[in-house]
């Protein structure tokens, strides 16, 4: 099946072009099709890569999906860190950093994320290799946004909040798979940051209410 | 097919029973397997329905599953408003109203939905029948929220913030299904509720942020 045109790339460059050829069409077909719809045949054919080189890389789909997911979210893990050092520091940076947080859980790669763990849920053996995919992109999300927004977590209630923002973005971004609109998004965003932002100021408003 | 036994049962009564047997199977099993394997042969087992009863009802799994979510949904809403009567008015109600509504989303009618939803993502019948549901339970959840924080929705900001509580409290309901633990959920809204109720108090605490 090799041509003289082919040879001339490294093989292991050849391998990892192939290997994401095939994690991208995987995520396109999560997105377009959902994971009922995402069918290994499927997969090699847009990625222009034989069945038995798919095989190879990915023996099953539930290898090529958890690969793809985790794959394509470390990615979008180093665009986030990428974007977040061309933000405005000072004012305006929290809500700058709560609408990137926003943007990032209504893309592609959230919804492809969020077919995989809800087939997850009722699939033990999918459930075993997402999990772990879950806890580290969940603490690195956690570790980026800390960092993001300078917050000091030994101030009571500052962990809580941030986690709250990501569970926010979480919301929105399952509200945003059924048609929810940017808008909305983005003015609930905006009023949450002006409130992070006075909720994490150093202690001087919240002493009555603990 | 009718007995002595059961012909003294009024006809309604009985249609309304076996419509209620087809429903609570179809989320058991949209829980237990995921919308993929809940089947009409598996709901009208469950449901001790015969297929023929079960297909004048319901003639789709489509119309099966919406029918299911949608009534549950309403009674889910029947049950908080019921629950919502008895929580304590005055301090510590921001936080109540809070945990209740967390407690909600992180219940199997939660999970029947969320199957529900990401199958309508893909499927165009299945979203035309989700949509109307969704925009119905997500404007009656908006409602008894601000009927149970006694929010002014004229404050500004103070719609957004509602908005943004029930999109947290689904960001934690979808964590939930994976497997996420309770006590991290009470935490995160615990400190919700704190911050929530500083930011919905009359203008005294956000002046120098707009």
């Amino acid at each position: 099946m090799t041509t003289p045109a082919t040879t001339r790339i490294p093989q292991e460059e050849r391998t990892r072009a192939m290997r994401q050829r095939l994690m991208d069409a995987t995520v396109e077909l999560l997105v377009e099709k959902g994971f009922g719809g995402t069918t290994t045949t499927l997969v090699s054919e847009r990625a222009g890569v034989s069945r038995g080189a798919q095989l190879h890389h990915f023996p099953t789909k539930n290898d090529l999906v958890v690969a793809a997911v985790g794959h394509l979210t470390a990615i979008r893990g180093s665009d986030l860190e990428a974007a977040a050092a061309r933000l405005p520091k000072g004012k305006g940076r929290t809500e700058a950093v709560v609408q990137m947080l926003g943007d990032h859980f209504a893309s592609p790669v959230f919804t492809a994320a969020l077919e995989l763990w809800v087939a997850a849920r009722t699939d033990p053996g999918l459930h075993d290799a997402v999990g772990p995919l879950e806890q580290r992109v969940g603490r690195e999300t956690h570790r980026l946004t800390v960092e993001l927004l300078g917050v000091d977590e030994t101030q009571p209630g500052a962990r809580e909040l941030v986690q709250a923002t990501l569970d926010l973005v979480r919301g929105l971004g399952l509200a945003n798979t059924l048609g929810d609109d940017a808008p909305r998004r983005r003015r609930i965003l905006t009023e949450w940051a002006r409130t992070l932002e006075t909720a994490l100021r150093p202690a001087d408003s919240e002493g009555d209410n603990r």
